[in-house]
Order: C-alpha cells, then structure tokens, then sequence
C-alpha cells in the first residue's frame, strides 16, 4: 500500500543549476517540465527567487531569478499547467516586496531556505509568502553541524509558527540513515502538527537510502532530481526513487526519457555525483565548496592531494 | 566502540574482472594488494579458482584461475604476506583435484559461490577445501530470487555443514534496506552458530546502504571493492565502508592513492557504477547480463530503448 499523502518534489533546474549558474536553455527546461507532469511528480523547483538588484542575468541565466516572464517562456504555450511549480528562497537575496502575489505568479510554492540562525527570518519571509497567497516550507540546511540545543530551540520556533512543512536536509552529504532515522523522529516529534520533508545529497551514495530512511520515518514531502543532477555530489536521484514508490500515479519512462535526451549532454560538461572529493566532504561533514573547487580546477584527477589538504585542515582543528 | 569481529574483504581483482575477463597487469594487482594491506583491510579475494582445462588463458587473465605461480609473481617480492588472500570458487567450473592443499597455497580462504539448488554441492566443496585447510564460505547468490520455502531449506542444509562463514549476497542490486534487515535476521536466525557476511551490488545506489544494514544487524564480513569497481553496477565502495567502520586500524589514504593511480585509468576502459540499464535490472530484479551487454553495445546511452526492451519482456511474463 502507497502513502497517497507523499509528494515528490524535483530539483533538477533549481538544485543542478547549482553547478552551471541556471545556464539551462529554455528548451531543456520545458523538457524537464513535461516529463515531469508525465511522470506524475507533484512540484518541479523551477530555481531560486532572488532579487534582480542582487545578481547579473550577465553572470546568472533565468532560474536564479524565476521572474513571471520566465516561466511563461516555458509553460506559456503548454495550455494548462500540469503540475505545482516551486521556488526556493535564500534569507537575504530576496527582497520583499520583488515577490509578486500569488495569483500574478505561476509559482504555487516557495521554500525558504535557511542556516539555524536565520531562523527568525526564515519564519518571517515564509509567512509573507504565505499571506501572498503562496504555499510555503521553511528547508533547514546543514543539520549535520548543527548542536543539539540549537536544533531544539530552532523545532521550538518551527512548531510555534504557521508554516506547515518543515524539510530536514543533509546539505553535506553527511548523513548515515541511522542518522536520519533519530533526526526524523525528532521533527516528528517536535513538529507533531506539520509534514515533515526530506533533501539529501548524495556524496556517500546514500541519498536515496536517507530519503527512504525519512518515509519509513513519516515525511511526506520528497526532493529529487533527474540522475541525480545538483551540487556536487548531487541528489536522490529520482528515477530510483520514483521506481521504489508504490503510488501508480508515477511513472518512470518520461524520466528515463529525459535524462537520455536532456541530462546525459549534461554529464559532459558538469561533474555531479560520486567523486571522491564530495565523498571526502560528506565524511568529513564539510561544506562541499573546498570539492568542488577542486573538481572545476585542472587537478581533478589528484585526489590524493585533495584528501591530504582536508584531513591536514581537519586535523588543525 | 568499533567490533572487533569485522572483517573486511576486498573484492577488486575478483568482481572487477567479471567486467574485464582479469585483465590486469600484475603491477595493477600489486598495488592493489599493497594498499590493502596498509589500509588494514582483512582479506583481498585475488581471483576465481578455475580450472585450467575449463578456461583458456589465451582469453582470461591470469586471476581466473589463481594458480600459485600468479600470485608469487605478486606477492613473491614484497616480504612476509601482510593480508589474507582468498579466492572464490564457482560450482562446477573446479575440479576438486586442481586445488593443492592450503600449504602449497598462497591463498587462505575459498569462497565458495553457488546458487540456490547448488547448496548440496557447494557444501561439499567447501568442506572439501577446509579439509585440505583452508579457510571457507560458501555465498548463496542471487536470494532476491529464491522463494521462501527454498531458502528456509537451503538455511536448514547450511545450519548442519561445517563451514562457518555464510554470505548474503544481492547479486542483483534488488534490495533495499528493509530487505536486508529482514534476510539478515532470517539468516541470523537459522545460522545461530555461524558468522554471516555480506556482497551486495550498487544497482540502486543501495551497496553501501545495505552493507550499513547488514552490519548493525550483525554481519561480520563485509565486502568492498576500490571506487566500487564490479560486475555491472559494481560492488559497495571499499573506501566508503573503511570511512564509516570505526576501528582505527583502517585507513582510508591508501585507498585514495591507489584508486588515483589505478583505478581511474580502468574508468575510461570499462563502464562499472551507476547506469540507467543497471539500475533498470536491480529495479525489475534480473540479472545484469542483459544491462552488460547494452552497455558493451555501441548504442549505450540509448537508455529509452533498453528501458522499453526489459519492460516489454517483464509485461510478458
């Protein structure tokens, strides 16, 4: 039997643009979307919602910004939506009053994003979103560094405040399911009144066994991207997890048929997935920023001398 | 607090060279085995013991027969032996004459694979090898197919032999992590007298989950290869599972610098990891075979069309 309350959310232009500053065509964005409404996932993250003052679309393509005219480019000429599409935003790169009300947007969802001490803001900018008519989750990032006084007083705010998903994200890759299954059942626990989401990464290849780890234990709300595409090591990749749901609204082929046709140019050029850099960083529960660095310069290859400057830089402190 | 019962194996040699038919150099066996032995792993499998007669060597390299003068090419130089070496053993494809006594041997232990209506023969076998004094294991491949009838009394045959070593093996990568906590208990369970061990494959990105789920249901011998390198999808990364065991006589440097010097040449020569057609046989629950041969074609990255091919075939049966 199926959970019909699971939702699977995908990540591939949001989170992949990651790695390529959203230089995704228009064409491969459309792509994405239909065999996504195919495939039956529930929300596409089509990017970040940040502020036009605050980035170059010189440097920058559409998906970090998700402006109204953007999206219609690539659902305009569609005829009806076929699925809820999702925006992320970052404390401080959005301001306000650039968020348009719901009903001028074809954005259903924003979810902010946050650090344990952005808290306060985070709940603010969810509640606007809200009040503007949007749905909204707040994604604490990067749990894995975060103690435990500090996680409980963050659940304390979450619980008491008015947004209705709350994501646990493994930002560095972190994460054993053990892990996930104590982290799980403490939002659960402290958040009895909200559905609880799952984002992880996959730097120990252990993205989409957390994300199964997380529906054993409850959450409802489940991100993944096409073959994994996302920063550094990248996410569950959503073929697996779309192949492991028992729901037969989902279907597997129109994803199989994108990643072949859109995703797989994609590998050529962007280096997502298991590489030991990403993996030295999930083990040593780093921000993947050092690996990456390392995967764009023309050492890659060297990644002995990448495991002796992070254990050397570990061991320091 | 680490258990000081685990054993780790390294399967490099041996399930890498299902995707090369063993055709490493010495030197690349050589460096295997040194860093094994200075990373702390338990056991290296060198090879399959095949018999000369069923095999040329015009066609396989020398690790699929293992006889004695190949491995004192490797070990011969380097002093005193640092590492067990084992090999394993296929039903029918040895003549028990063509093993020499454990003492004419460099190897220590026999592992003896067989499928599930083989159990009677490959209990024979590896008695046969623990009386000529080695070590022995017998792994019964491919259980995501056996019934449960069949496996209870397969389970009931392996209780009463005297080999002390039983392997769960997902020879598929059909698993998830529930299932091997169930087979593992299963298997614990029927086996009380017996040590149990693990081989699992990474069709679903789950090798290394699963290893995790085997161990915290008491699995003691673990199997690994370098960068995952195996049959198909591969095998559970050797340096993940080094990374995450606690004891500190493993090390996880000279992992990297081997997988940097010679693992990553075989990289642009053979396709192991995760692919959709691998990942397509682990999800439907078939053998690789047909996944390898896509991937061998010149059309491999024609994954739509694999994808209708195995599904059409399931939709018959």
């Amino acid at each position: 039997m199926y959970r019909p309350q699971i939702k699977v959310v995908d990540c591939t232009v949001r989170d992949g643009g990651l790695m390529n500053k959203w230089q995704f065509t228009d064409d491969f964005v459309e792509q994405v979307y239909l065999a996504n409404s195919k495939a039956g996932i529930d929300y596409m993250e089509i990017g970040y919602l940040s502020s036009e003052s605050a980035f170059s679309r010189d440097e920058y393509g559409p998906w970090k910004f998700c402006a109204e005219a953007d999206i219609q480019r690539i659902i305009g000429h569609n005829g009806e939506k076929k699925i809820k599409l999702s925006a992320m935003a970052d404390i401080g790169r959005i301001e306000y009053n650039d968020i348009p009300p719901c009903e001028e947007s074809s954005l259903d969802m924003v979810r902010v994003a946050c650090y344990v001490h952005q808290i306060d803001a985070a709940i603010a900018l969810a509640h606007h979103c809200m009040d503007k008519g949007y749905e909204a989750t707040i994604n604490l990032m990067a749990v894995s560094t975060v103690g435990p006084r500090d996680l409980e007083e963050a659940l304390e705010d979450l619980a008491k405040c008015r947004v209705p998903i709350i994501y646990l994200v493994d930002s560095f890759g972190a994460f054993y399911s053990e892990d996930i299954d104590i982290l799980s059942q403490k939002y659960m626990a402290a958040l009895p009144d909200k559905t609880i989401g799952i984002h992880t990464h996959n730097n120990q290849q252990l993205a989409f066994a957390n994300t199964i780890a997380a529906i054993i234990n409850g959450a409802n709300y489940l991100d993944g991207s096409l073959y994994g595409i996302g920063r550094g090591a990248g996410n569950c990749p959503l073929e697996l997890l779309v192949s492991f749901l028992k729901n037969p609204k989902f279907k597997v082929k129109p994803l199989i048929e994108v990643i072949e046709a859109h995703i797989f140019p994609w590998r050529a050029k962007i280096d997502w997935g298991y590489f030991i850099p990403y993996m030295m960083t999930g083990v040593l529960n780093q921000h993947p920023r050092s690996a990456m660095a390392h995967m764009e310069s023309d050492h890659k290859n060297n990644v002995t001398d990448f495991f002796n400057q992070v254990t050397n830089a570990t061991d320091l402190v």
